[in-house]
């Protein structure tokens, strides 16, 4: 069943589900749609929200839905679920999820699994940004886990990206705030009800403080959230609103979205680079006996991949 | 100063933290070392140990590097610190771990932290394996936060994985064992003198049951430690051995040892065409023009690419 663009930019959810899966495969068809429908892209405001298991963040995310529906905006979720590195899957999370928003048109919630090859969720998420964007989605809400490079790399696709981490959590995380520190530009102490919460509160402001910043530079907030109760929401995206007219009015806006695009180009070259070189090795008996070599350790891996590189492009 | 590739062999640990740092910073002198070191590689035993934050991973390690001397082996651990995703770092916990191992030759600790470019960590994990695996370490322990596609994909360099869990965790943790429960090769709940312990030994003895199994597959042990209090530490390295000699029997040792080598091999490739194929944009003003096309959204990153990649190996 062939995807029709037009579909796609009047924000059809069955046509974008569709569209997404077929991303998601690998199928090149998805690619045709994404180059029809690249020129209606880059208009979305792209929050992150990253933090550790447990930090209460889907439920953060629910609020954040809501927050922006009532504000009459539309929103879509890449929720990048980390309870299947492997199998896919994180059917009823997104289930449960949905529930709640399912019938609403102006809410779009995908759970992506980190399955595949290298680079394949970073991938997969560039392209469902893309479709989410084409749709006219004001936000694209990206959710991950906040641990691990790949999800660092994600969370940087977003404009504007909120850090949470709640009280009384052991030294691992308390120390993961160092790292997080670079990459947030909001900070939310979740479940604040509990005992020890301004403490937390005072360690990353004392953090954010010694952090050295130039002049006309975004001053984090750290805002105490309770989601469960929905207690914190209004200010937190009072706060990543702030942080949009900030990128604005700075001319950040259009750098980081020229950034995000580069490196979506940059790693689409690599992969096709790559599937070139490797699509004929069958075909070749030189290559076979190239792999036939690095399986006996007659020659190293980096000596090979000269070979074949040189082989592929002379000069 | 160069570095001696005799100095590795014979296990020299200064040479081999200068050869590492020389891998992270990218300098093709190290290189030039790990292809000279090469063939010497592929003897060492490679255990990963995964878990999520607060779950005691590192306590672990402790433990089983001194059950691993007990037994006259020589052990050398990366540990992926996810502290510090962006600034690097991790100097704090190298230092506390060093101390108690630090006059021993026979330990090599290595703490990589999680910075850099896109399969950066990846890249930098597999080299300073090798550089382990030639200076004649019997053991190579991988240490991984397990969650994120990066940490799932080094722990799959391990030729046998341990998932450690522990009483009591969120939902999030218990959702993530789904994932886990594909990478697993032995399962361990750690601070089992906690309430709940048998509750999730439990669960997971469900969960590996449940799962599919083909006559002749390994079995994944449930293992109960207090890494703490040195509890459970030597049947957790018995363990690790079984595997060790399941894998040897079955074959799947060498099969694991190649895929591991590929994989790696397929990634350098891919790096060294996208450097080759970025390298020289300054120099030509199609190229430049089509950056700039791209940045003003005239051409979409995906034709973009393809028309690259024509032009650098065309047929």
């Amino acid at each position: 069943m062939k995807i029709n663009a037009e579909d796609i930019i009047r924000g059809d959810q069955l046509t974008g589900a569709r569209l997404i899966r077929l991303l998601e495969e690998g199928d090149p068809a998805g690619i045709g749609v994404i180059k029809q429908l690249y020129s209606h892209t880059g208009q979305a405001f792209i929050m992150g929200i990253t933090g550790p298991p447990g930090s209460g963040k889907s439920t953060l995310v629910n609020c954040i839905i809501s927050e922006v529906r009532r504000r009459q905006l539309k929103i879509a979720v890449v929720a990048i679920d980390p309870s299947s590195p492997i199998s896919g899957g994180a059917l009823l999370g997104d289930r449960i999820r949905m529930r709640r928003h399912t019938e609403d048109d102006g809410v779009f919630i995908r759970s992506m699994a980190t399955r595949g090859h290298l680079g394949g969720l970073t991938k997969t998420t560039r392209e469902t940004v893309l479709v989410f964007d084409a749709m006219g989605y004001d936000i694209i809400l990206i959710e991950t886990v906040g641990v691990g490079q790949d999800e660092v790399e994600i969370a940087q696709f977003a404009h504007s990206t909120a850090v949470v981490s709640l009280p009384g959590m052991g030294d691992d995380i308390q120390a993961m705030k160092a790292g997080l520190l670079e990459i947030g530009d909001i900070f939310v102490v979740n479940k604040a009800d509990i005992d020890g919460a301004d403490e937390v509160v005072e360690q990353l402001r004392a953090m954010l403080d010694m952090a050295s910043r130039t002049p006309g530079q975004w001053l984090a907030p750290v805002l105490k959230t309770v989601a469960s109760k929905e207690r914190g929401i209004v200010e937190l995206v009072d706060a990543f609103w702030q942080h949009r007219t900030f990128l604005m009015d700075s001319g950040h806006f259009a750098e980081h979205s020229y950034n995000w695009e580069f490196q979506f180009f940059r790693h689409l070259v690599m992969e096709m680079a790559a599937d070139r070189i490797f699509s004929d090795i069958e075909d070749s008996p030189a290559r076979q006996q190239l792999l036939e070599d690095l399986k006996n350790r007659r020659i190293d891996p980096f000596s090979a991949a000269e070979h074949l590189i040189r082989e592929f492009a002379p000069g």
